[in-house]
């Protein structure tokens, strides 16, 4: 206890984060986001992870950005001797995806050198720290599938909803085989194009089949926030309430892909997966619904405990795989608890389930928090568990 | 000249422009435009096609809009009591889509309440007024066709490319016919994501099939200026050379698609078109290579005059539509030439090669310019046209 002091004051007495005392030199090998729009020199990395910023705003009184320091925080830019306002990001980033936004003179605006990513219920700006294992995501010289923009009729809405679906390389090739389908849901705030824009789920696929290490299925990404249809306020998680989703999911979507594309419409065949809010509504619908789905997927979207296998009838006998993931930043003792996560340390639960032999798998991607890389590679290590019948 | 100089003196004498004088009252009907971003507000069209704008910057110094009367000049925002900068346009906007940003404290950047569309070579903001004739391409209880992201190997560039690819409605559920193909470009600073996107190209033909006035056709929608591959300057026209894109359409997309989808890989059923640079991209590739191409569409994009009929071998025999249209504002006497644009009246051509007996059609939407209600016009004027063998 008196140590504990000690070291407290010693730090208050030396009013420098620790960090800052031995923070390596900032490389100067800053190269353009790979996300930036055509042509445009900023936002710029560097191989440590750090990120310089230069926005063009002459007459401003003030431009923030909202990243900063291993994405808390934020970045204050200063205006430089040609008018436009610069700054480097006060630590490296985490490797992968970040959104973010400007704050100029008070109002929010995205960077206008770089691509939009739907986030938090809008177009946000989004940058990419390229990664050590970059390579499973990268586009390269191997077959591609394709991700078709569809719209499906929704009598329970009112609506043509949107989906996309990801077709493996051969399935244009091959006019007769029929192919296991995973639905796959985004999180909180997000849409339907998060997980080919944000996550790269058809490179990652591509990759994965081209290397013999999963078997080719189809995706399915449709919206997951269905329960809110108030004008003026998409994303209220207030008003939860699965039955409407759930309807367009198991009503609309399964038997309009079921009829519009080759697929192995039984239960061993399908699966279903979500990050963040969409891996709580694959708990909510998968578990009660063991005749349409075999594999469920978790990811940094809940756990499940063994009371969960016990109080889901046929639980044990139906599911192939319980996949659950996180990053490694979100297992963090004291870590924040993003809004509707479970406090529970997820890691109790799965050893529970796999020690009462219940085919499971715990992922945690190394490094990283509530974010897209870490639901990259959770793609990644789940989809070769899929379908292996 | 005296009565001439008289009205002039006497308009300098008022010191307001006519319109001033004229204008009705403007309507307080305003709504948010359909093309706002999910629960945002503004900005907000009425019925007579003003746009009202409201940008939330409250320590700003100055917001411009680049949108203002008639699409010409501006609209300078003022600030409200509330903070927010509010500003309505000085007249009425022309139908359909119109691409703008901000000026913010000397900077560009977007209008956080509406979608982003690519257009002179960067993610833009998008409004749309609705049109008089909004039902050919509204979204309806129609079935669907699909709009497919594909990524096709290019060694000519050394790249993975992309392109989208519409396939009717029926695509997927007849698996064994066959459709004809419509190449269709994009203008100058925009990409493979326009007719899509800003076009609703698959709309269109989703409720030109359901009213069985189209043969359903696949449509191939790809990078066009594939010429430009210096980095920090997408889109030069200064140093246009056909070469490389038509290397990249024939030799490696055309390839792909036939062995990919069930396309009808004849020359019969195969056309080619485009709005402004893809027009003159349509005629600089098309008429050369005409055991390819039977139908050529130019959109707001050049003309094809009995001389060109002429030069080109085989065009007679070969060609079994030239289909030519404009927007009835860039035939105006006076109208502003837009770089590249062929100063002759496309009319004079038009009329001769109809007259010399050369199977065309030349269309003109109404009250619009070089934007894109006149080329979703375009395409449901000439869709019906194609491959009706």
């Amino acid at each position: 206890m008196k140590i504990a002091l000690a070291v407290l004051l010693a730090a208050a007495v030396a009013n420098v984060p620790a960090t800052a005392q031995t923070a390596p030199a900032i490389a100067e090998d800053f190269k353009p986001s790979p996300l930036n729009q055509p042509g445009q020199q900023y936002p710029q990395v560097n191989s440590q992870g750090y990120v310089r910023f230069r926005i063009a705003a002459p007459d401003a009184k003030a431009v923030k950005v909202s990243l900063g320091l291993g994405g808390r925080g934020g970045t204050t830019l200063n205006k430089a001797a040609d008018g436009a306002w610069t700054g480097t990001s006060e630590g490296p980033l985490d490797e992968g995806f970040h959104y973010y936004h400007l704050t100029i003179d008070g109002g929010t605006f995205n960077d206008p050198g770089t691509l939009n990513f739907y986030g938090s219920t809008r177009w946000e700006s989004g940058i990419e720290i390229p990664a050590h294992d970059a390579e499973f995501y990268a586009l390269k010289n191997v077959p591609h599938g394709q991700v078709s923009q569809i719209l499906f009729p929704s009598p329970s809405t009112g609506t043509q909803r949107r989906a996309y679906v990801y077709t493996p390389p051969a399935y244009g090739d091959h006019a007769q085989e029929r192919y296991p389908v995973l639905y796959l849901q985004h999180g909180w705030g997000e849409d339907e194009t998060a997980w080919a824009n944000q996550g790269h789920a058809n490179l990652i696929m591509d990759n994965l089949i081209a290397a013999g290490k999963a078997r080719p299925f189809i995706i399915v990404m449709t919206y997951g926030m269905t329960n809110d249809v108030r004008p003026g306020s998409p994303g209220g998680l207030s008003s939860f309430d699965i039955k409407p989703f759930q309807t367009v999911l198991l009503d609309e979507l399964i038997p309009y892909v079921d009829s519009h594309f080759r697929t192995l419409k039984d239960q061993p065949h399908r699966a279903m997966a979500g990050l963040s809010m969409g891996g709580f509504e694959t708990k909510l619908i998968a578990p009660k619904n063991l005749d349409t789905f075999a594999y469920i997927g978790l990811l940094s979207g809940g756990t499940v405990s063994l009371d969960d296998v016990k109080s889901f009838p046929g639980y044990r006998e139906k599911v192939k795989l319980t996949f659950v993931s996180y990053g490694s930043r979100e297992l963090d003792p004291g870590r924040a608890t993003p809004p509707g996560m479970p406090r529970a340390d997820p890691r109790a639960n799965a050893q529970q389930i796999k020690s009462a032999g219940v085919p499971s798998v715990f992922y945690v991607s190394p490094d990283t928090g509530h974010e897209f890389m870490t639901w990259r590679r959770s793609l990644k290590e789940m989809a070769p568990l899929l379908f292996r019948d």
